[in-house]
């Protein structure tokens, strides 16, 4: 079947494959409308580990939502004309994009493709750390960068279901966004209490895993050497130095920060870091948990899963220098949607 | 029933207890004879960390072996009279210990203590490191701090068992104990070439899991991302900005750099780093499993799971300042044995 595109975010992985590495402060544009070219180069570092896409077309635009145009003879497939879908895998960023029915996430009648959009990588990677929590026997969780648009959905998400949440942000204003949406757990690492605050959260809820969005620097280490004074502290009678017998667990899901991780030792001898991918989640839990994630988000797209955008463009002015330096910024609570559909010159 | 200690080894992890982080450089000796004490400064910093142990009696020595010189009554116990048993759990260096029956390991006729007083630690971590390996599904194992006196057992035991191995040391000296050894792969952090022959090992022997004596540093980083370019390559005609899907996991089961972990991003998302000790290890795998791994040790104690010392010594020569400096240096191949049974003044 065939989908018109009419919604399609700008997430952060968008941005790892459409701009990569590239300095855009010295970025070209050659030519105009739908004929607009941007060059940026890439230092010879990053060139080594992109080798492998040297002259390959990448296909951008993880997720999006659309009409349904044209479809199959079978009745499952006729019965999606004109539906709205959301759809997911990549050549989002286009006013059309085949797809097989069965792939689709077919929205409830009155939802629109702009309340669509985001319906796969936030809904799903939120979903897929509060199952993977569960699955691991953890009791809370913790978020980092927890004022992005996934982490406010997260928080959505853990109050619907009761879960523990500590929320570690980088800013008052982080603070105010995670207050305003009535977080409970909300730490900021810029305070020089940042230690002990964490602490007392981590006591409260007994979270033993975390989330991590940013990746390089201290912060992972911080948080699991956290985890073990509050776990060596709970069974502090004997003294034990390979520390607590307590499994306390760091997913690394983002790379905010591209340096190092650097983990200080600790946190005894229980302890893992780890990559976390919402792919490879979800064939790790396998078809009959991804329907019912799925179905979740399509119940609740408008609540819990709603996504909030700052500004909705087109192809042509997602090549814009102006737009272009916008939205690589990747500022808290900014978002892009793309709506490959308007017209344009 | 009540074992005559005659062989207990001072492992790595005995000297972390018997030693902890005190500077020995300014240690005082006081007392003569059994009436020796060693009083040694231990900074600020570890002292938070230790804080739990201060004012609490530490019982040294994980493993050790001796003779059965009393039993209870049953005929199972009785049996045990005489015999060379090897224990484990602390407490070993004293001229006796008591022990269930039930958790010694009672070695064949003919095995001295001397021959046995290293049968858990060093045995059972090689066999858990295999274990691993073959329970998570990797093909080949890569070892660091390889030449150690565990590096050189779980040489013989992956030689006998045809399981694929990469041993990484960090001088000539250690390239050659392997070699001596009949290594295959040996691969040195020393050299320039370290990357590229890390790549060839890893290629050749398909090892996607490591075992890390060493900790803090890069090391640990630069096996995960030497790992991720083998893993890359095999799959290279589509780039994909995540990585391979082959997960690669380095176990860090020592501290021989105290710093900490560096790890620089280019893994992939499927990676993960964590800590590995025996005890856990023993827990998750549960008894039948423990029974069948230390059934193979009293069987193969003489050949795979042999033990060798470079000195044995006496309870009071342990504290002479001499012989602490010597054990202290924690030397590859240099290991010190304790016989509490000697005769001392």
């Amino acid at each position: 079947m065939v989908v018109r595109i009419e919604a399609t975010p700008i997430n952060p992985s968008d941005l790892g494959l459409l701009l990569s590495a590239a300095d855009l402060s010295v970025a070209k544009t050659s030519g105009k409308g739908v004929e607009t070219v941007v060059t940026a180069p890439i230092g010879p570092a990053a060139m080594r580990v992109l080798a492998g896409r040297v002259g390959k077309s990448m296909s951008v635009g993880l997720e999006g939502a659309g009409v349904v145009i044209s479809a199959g003879a079978s009745p499952d497939a006729q019965a999606l004309l004109g539906k709205t879908v959301s759809i997911f895998g990549g050549g989002m960023y286009g006013q059309f994009r085949t797809s097989k029915a069965a792939d689709c996430l077919v929205l409830p009648a009155g939802i629109k493709p702009e309340e669509a959009g985001s319906a796969f990588v936030n809904p799903l990677t939120a979903l897929g750390m509060l199952e993977t929590a569960r699955r691991e026997g953890h009791k809370g969780l913790v978020h980092t960068a927890a004022a992005s648009s996934l982490g406010q959905m997260l928080n959505r998400l853990c109050r619907a279901d009761g879960f523990p949440l500590v929320n570690i942000v980088r800013s008052t204003q982080q603070v105010q966004i995670l207050k305003d949406l009535g977080a409970e757990h909300i730490v900021n690492s810029a305070e020089p209490s940042f230690r002990d605050d964490l602490l007392a959260a981590l006591k409260a809820t007994g979270a033993t895993l975390a989330f991590d969005a940013i990746g390089g620097g201290k912060l992972a280490g911080q948080i699991l050497n956290a985890m073990e004074a509050v776990a060596a502290g709970a069974s502090a009678e004997t003294y034990n130095m390979y520390g607590s017998s307590i499994h306390k667990q760091v997913y690394i899901y983002g790379t905010l920060d591209l340096g190092p991780v650097e983990l200080a030792r600790g946190s005894g001898m229980m302890w893992g870091v780890g990559g976390w991918l919402l792919f490879h989640f979800l064939a790790k839990v396998g078809p009959e948990v991804e329907a019912r994630l799925k179905a979740r988000v399509a119940n609740e797209i408008k609540t819990t899963f709603a996504s909030y955008y700052t500004r909705t463009i087109s192809l042509v002015e997602a090549l814009d220098p102006d737009v272009i330096a916008a939205y690589s910024r990747r500022a808290t609570g900014e978002k892009f949607l793309i709506n490959p559909s308007v017209a344009v010159d």
